[in-house]
């Protein structure tokens, strides 16, 4: 195998594909980057069996070379190495060589790194999905249904099922819904597929945080494949790989109440502001607990107690309150997550006593819904 | 105590007082945070009884004014939270209450914090530094004397006194000397003081790098003073007490060899680049060694191996090689410390065989040296 390749390409594929590749695997081989050398292209794949990362560098593209002399083969290379190698070479090109005694050269300019690397034969070959039933949908929508969702799945591997996304695409909506079990995120968007559809596929929080931070903020389209086991993303030099979780997703629509007794609309920005500083003395205690009261004048109290410490308290003056007086308390860091991706500057939170669930959204938009439970407090 | 108080003024200072406050201290109070108002400004105090920090904010200065309505006191305040507390207060002034049992108020705009106090009283006394023999530099001259030092003091508590780095003022010259006696690194700047000398006072390294992050780079000067078990750094609105480590420096003028064997003259950044480069494959392995060969044509050798790992290697051109052929090897960590403080674009490096120390300076000037003991590796 052999290739000259410019780095700053390279650097790039390379950041993508670590994202894929653990130090703590049991597959020894898996620690390692598989590079690709074909005619068309170079190909850099990283796994951790749970994710799979392939990232692919054109030959040309656009009429701008990207990689020459490029004579066919593949080997592994230490993946804890190779990045911060390629990072800081001296020169805008790389040359990449291995020879049939997996012995690697990588030269650029005047530095030489000869490295021992590994038979790619050896690494794991990926399952190819058939993409037949795919569908596709703007790579910024995808972000957005990913941070609007992911940091509510749960923590704990208790009940590993909801470590995962729940995914379903029926009647043409995409819908992601994730919950610990003390706060359920939801966001659907219209996706223009007519052939396709699965009703609850659970994919590990951890594989689409990785899947988001790669992702750039485009409007270009990612296509997205799934199968019983596997679902995959791909865009134009990208293909990710991820694992479905086993299990059957809770029922969760009966969780959310369809009436309120008492109704908010208060200004995004000023409520995080008030819950964060109110959460700041109540740091280790109770989740952070803070307690929330109307009051007249569309003011409500926003305090926080914390014995050892002291107490703060706040009057925030909404834009309204409807219905029943209030008092209600709950996590502070839940109301936090979920007021930080709303992306509107109103929201509007239901309220069905201080004893049930309730619920965060803009204002007349049901695509996405924050869910809270609160805290018993007394 | 009460008063009102500008809030950027007060994160600043809050934020300096911070590096003198850890929550692991043997004496309770220190983990708060001393606040003492008289009519013409407000001191806060932190202290871990190893550096005391006060930092000043007069009530008035330049005709602005920071502080208002005040009410002399004093009061101890948990550093755990105050400093959050100060910084997502919502409005641009803040007022701090303290009433006579220790209760206190901070209020800004709708949000109003109590905290549970603690006794001025019970917070120990700063030991008052007399000043008569102090002398005075620009506060940028003193930050480049800590950095192209303190880096090379020793990290183990073998030998206590090594932690420290070593200062002298005699002859109108002061200068830090710090070793962890494989490499050593001094700087000396003429101060002008006619009155004032010392010739040996070891302040820890951890001191000299607090003391370095809160000091601006200006021109404006630093006053100084020792005593035999403290020494007192003072600017306008700053305080910075540290104490000295008892016991004697070791004398390290005779390491540093007077004659050389072979003389190099290159590119300061072309070396760093080089070094860091060869560096990389030997992460874990003996200290990251490097070596080092001359070559014909003004060229040298960088080389490192990893039996495991693989072997780099890299032809750098310098400007000149003088003297006896040389092969060296060295820790690759040292030689990046020293020469990414010596900001000049050549040094001139002075070997007296691959078993000596060497040198690193730049070309004519004998104001900082930077010493480091080879490594033994055949």
């Amino acid at each position: 195998m052999k290739f000259i390749i410019q780095r700053d390409q390279l650097i790039d594929s390379v950041q993508d594909v670590m994202k894929a590749i653990s130090s703590r695997t049991a597959i020894p081989i898996l620690t390692g980057m598989k590079i690709e050398a074909k005619q068309h292209g170079i190909t850099l794949t990283g796994s951790d069996s749970d994710i799979s990362i392939e990232s692919y560098i054109p030959a040309e593209e656009n009429g701008i070379v990207n990689v020459e002399e490029i004579e066919e083969g593949s080997i592994v290379l230490q993946a804890k190495y190779f990045p911060d190698i390629v990072r800081k070479l001296p020169e805008k090109t790389v040359e990449i060589v291995a020879d049939e005694n997996l012995k690697v050269t990588i030269r650029s300019g005047k530095a030489e790194f000869n490295l021992n690397g590994q038979d790619a034969e050896e690494y794991p070959h990926l399952p190819k999905l058939q993409t037949d039933d795919s569908f596709e949908i703007p790579t910024d929508i995808l972000k957005s249904l990913i941070k609007q969702t992911v940091f509510a799945v749960s923590t704990m591997e208790t009940r590993p099922i909801l470590t995962g996304v729940n995914i379903s695409l029926e009647d043409g909506k995409l819908t992601f819904t994730a919950t610990d079990s003390h706060r359920l995120a939801a966001r659907e968007v219209p996706v223009n597929t007519s052939n396709v559809k699965f009703s609850s596929i659970v994919v590990p929080g951890k594989s689409l945080n990785e899947l988001n931070k790669i992702l750039d903020d485009t409007e270009e389209t990612v296509e997205i494949s799934v199968t019983s086991n596997q679902i995959l993303f791909r865009t134009k030099h990208l293909n990710f790989l991820s694992r479905i979780l086993d299990g059957n997703y809770p029922e969760t629509s009966r969780l959310i109440p369809e009436q309120s007794k008492t109704v908010l609309h208060v200004k995004t920005k000023e409520l995080i502001s008030s819950i964060d500083r109110a959460s700041l003395l109540a740091r280790e205690e109770r989740n952070n607990v803070v307690r929330l009261s109307t009051k007249e004048n569309n003011e409500v109290e926003i305090t926080s107690n914390s014995p050892e410490v002291g107490r703060v308290s706040e009057e925030l003056t909404v834009k309204s309150i409807d219905g029943e007086e209030l008092k209600i308390s709950f996590s502070s860091k839940y109301m936090l997550d979920a007021l930080k991706v709303m992306d509107v500057e109103e929201v509007k939170i239901d309220f069905t006593g201080a004893m049930r669930p309730f619920i965060i959204r803009p204002e007349n938009d049901h695509s996405i819904l924050q869910l809270i439970l609160p805290v018993r407090t007394y």
